[in-house]
This record gives C-alpha cells, sequence and structure tokens, in this order.
C-alpha cells in the first residue's frame, strides 16, 4: 500500500532542488536505491521516499517499507521532474537536514577522537570525496564551515556514495568557533598548507586530533590557520603547483592511521 | 603579425572537439593561457595557437610568439564554436598526440624509476587527478592501458592541471605487454586491490617500481593482476565500500616517497 502525493507535496519536493528551498525546508534528497538502503540502514531519519511505478518490484523495497511510514508511487514523468541527474534514478527520499553545531557533538569527548575540519572547499566532488575518504579511515565527525560548498548540493550527496550515513557530517559551522571548543577538549589541531612547516612524513600523530582541510584556490583562511598548533607540509617531488584537496585530507588520514 | 585562419582550418579545429576527429588527425586542444604557458614552457610540440581578439595583449602572448610559428588571431564567435567549457577561454593551443609506446621510452632504464600504470580507470576527472597526483610526487611516467578514458579528452587535459606537460604520459597501452617489458628491466609490479594481500603500512619500496591503478568499478583486470608479484592493500577503518582511485594512487605514492 503506498500513499498518494498531493500537487502540493510534488511541487514542494521539487523545490529541493534549489539551495534555497533546501534551506527553507530543511530537507533534502537522496537519489537510487543504493543511496536509499544505505540510509535505511543507517537509520537515518526520511521523511518519504519516492518510488517510479515501474520499480515497485525492486527487492530493497519492502526493507524501505518497514522502516518508512510515507513511500509514495511516483509515474516516470513526476519522477523526471524531481531529479538533478542526467537519467532519473527508480527511487528518491526526502531527509530532514542532519544535526548542526549546538547539538552534543558526543564524538567531541571520544579517546583518540579524529575529527576532520573543512574549510572552504568549494567543489561538490571534492567535498563527497573528502567524506567518503574520511569514511573509509574511520573519522569520528567531519565538521564543515560555512564557507564550504552545501553539504546536502546534489552532486556532493552522490559523490559521496553513502558515505554520507556512516560518520556525523556537522555543516555550516563556525569552525573558529568550533576550533576552540576542540582546544577546550584537548585536541590537536593541524592545519594542511602548502608551506606548511612540519613534513608529514617525519609528524605523529596521538591522542585527540583534528585535521583541517583548506580550500582548493586560498588553503585554510587566515583565522583558522591561526588557531592550529601546527601546519602540515606534504613534500613534493614533482612539479605540480597543488595537490586535490581531497588527496591531501586521504594522504594524511593514512598517515594518521599508519 | 598574425596568420589568417581558413575556414578550412578551423573547421578541422572544431572536429577535434569529437574523440573520433582527435583520433583521425592525432591532435587534441588544451585551453586557456594557463595550458598554454604550462605547453610552452615544457617545449612541448605545438601546431597552432589560437588567440581571441580581445586577448591580444595578454602579458604571456610575446613568449607565445617567440615559441609558436602559427598564431591565429580570431573572433569571439570563431573562439565559442572552438571550446568545450561552459565559458570559452581566451586562447587555445592545438598539439599533436604525444609519443605512444614503440618509442624509446628511456624512463624504464632510469634507476629507481617509479612508474603508474593505470588500467582501465573511466572517470575522466579521476585520471586528470592521478596525473596530477604523479606530477606532485614526481612520478617519472604515467602510463594508460586502452581502456582508460582517453587522455586527450578535453575533461582529462583541463583536470590535469597543466601537469600534463610535467611528465612522460604513454596512452592507449597494451598494458600487459608494458608491464613485460618493465620486468625484463627489473620493475617490481606492485598491484592495488580492495582485497590486497600486503598492507601498504608494512610495504617499503626499493628499487625501480610500477604501482598499477585499477578502474574505479573492477579494479585491477586479472590479466594484468595476474603479472604482479604484489598486490597493495590500503586497510579500511570505517565503512566506505571502497576508496577513489585517484585517492588510491596518492596514498601510495606518499608511502614510496616516504
Amino acid at each position: 500500500m503506498s500513499d498518494t502525493l498531493t500537487k502540493q507535496q510534488l511541487a514542494d519536493i521539487k523545490l529541493l532542488l534549489q539551495k534555497k528551498y533546501r534551506e527553507e525546508q530543511q530537507r533534502f534528497i537522496i537519489e537510487g536505491w543504493k543511496a536509499v538502503r544505505e540510509a535505511v540502514d543507517a537509520h537515518a531519519e526520511i521523511d518519504a521516499v519516492l518510488v517510479r511505478d515501474d520499480e515497485q518490484e525492486h527487492e530493497a523495497l519492502s526493507k524501505v517499507r518497514r522502516s518508512v511510514k510515507r513511500v509514495f508511487v511516483v509515474s516516470s514523468k513526476q519522477m523526471e521532474s524531481l531529479s538533478d541527474a542526467v537519467t532519473a534514478q527508480g527511487v528518491i527520499a526526502v531527509l530532514p537536514f542532519f544535526p548542526s553545531m549546538g547539538t552534543e557533538m558526543a564524538f567531541l569527548k571520544k579517546k583518540d577522537a579524529l575529527i576532520v575540519a573543512v574549510d572552504g572547499v568549494a567543489d561538490p566532488g571534492n567535498l563527497g570525496t573528502i567524506i567518503r575518504t574520511c569514511d573509509w579511515f574511520g573519522v569520528d565527525a567531519v565538521v564543515l564551515s560555512k564557507g564550504t560548498v552545501e553539504l546536502y548540493n546534489p552532486k556532493v550527496v552522490r559523490s559521496t556514495m553513502g558515505s554520507l550515513f556512516h560518520l556525523p557530517i556537522v555543516a555550516s559551522t563556525d569552525l573558529p568557533e568550533f576550533l576552540h571548543r576542540c582546544q577546550a577538549q584537548r585536541f590537536t589541531l593541524w592545519s594542511t598548507e602548502l608551506n606548511g612547516s612540519e613534513d608529514l612524513r617525519n609528524v605523529s600523530f596521538t591522542g585527540k586530533n583534528v585535521i583541517i582541510i583548506g580550500s582548493e584556490s586560498h588553503g585554510v583562511s587566515k583565522e583558522v590557520s591561526a588557531s592550529a598548533q601546527h601546519s602540515l607540509l606534504i613534500p613534493r617531488f614533482g612539479k605540480a603547483e597543488s595537490l586535490n584537496a581531497a588527496l591531501a585530507c586521504g594522504i594524511i588520514l593514512a598517515k594518521v592511521r599508519s
């Protein structure tokens, strides 16, 4: 059994393709069975699931129905109007935004906590890959500065490849304030810079650590950089002007876990 | 002084937006002053440079004129018709394809040579980032299998961010044959796999090495994997299903250089 979607509900969901209305409604869209399944498995809060009428036999649907109250069947025309992707998927889900700073953030109290703070990364694919990489290396939380590309941008969501639901992600954070809280909780703050002073190869990470990843074009902002005790350098052996931000993140996390 | 571009020449260059005609003409396009300058600085062979008429005062143009015989001034309408990017750049250059296998490949004889072999990476942005990362870590050459996305795809070229001209890149290679040549030259072959048997953290790289990076969806192909003496594993600490191919490449190269 499925509810029927009213015209108004459909119109409201369609608005979620635009950042402005995502912020107004405090909700966002995920697309495809893989992402929906990840959300269900992670017990993420889900407002509604929309299934295209030719996908009602999908093997994941019964599981989705057990976890989500509001499942709607829609036509392929309706589904297309709701998709950001070139080829619309057979299923989408609407989710409320994740909790933001100010809420408890239990990860701050974890022994040997490892946090990645993202300061101004602008490219959606880069941010998605950073989150996916943080997931791979078992990072305890990812915290995004206000200047970072919107977490709920469909391209970000897609490029996390499901990792969005594997670890806490705190969006639109006042990063200097957050880093102060980390310092009060005895975290060591590591900024990563093209002209950093400490060679990553000679560093060892113990206790609680925050790794700060800067934007592709401007690096870590001055205010944030000033609050970090250490600035990391990934030594260069060739002629490339810079390393991709997600790459720098992954190389540092591999070292933390070594 | 600039030559005038004939209609036929313009039409031929426009065809280079399509892979089929790039292969027919064995030439490709690079866009933007940064890329053109990198090509000139690297003494790359350049067939022609096309400058938009409002860019004739650009400070890099005199240097370009000293290195390139055929410089054409074109209208902004002509330039737009030649661009793959959303916003057309003020300059493009047409270059012949790089030398392919069969040619000398002096890097095979270099002491402690480090080669990255790419086996089937499909995403243009991933390949570009791999090349840029190889450049950062001073890799001696990048070799691409026949199944890898085309090196001269404008998105690949763009995402290398100029690194295309900093190290030898051999495209469309018969990878099993190339790896045989490497073995004859006493290289150690390392395949990277999600279920690899050797933990990267415990490995040390000495002598001449080839790092083999597989495709995003299928990993390293069976034939190639069988020829490698070692299969590397980047240990996972969280729940992500996989690591991005460029990330895996960067993490391994950082370890090689540690």
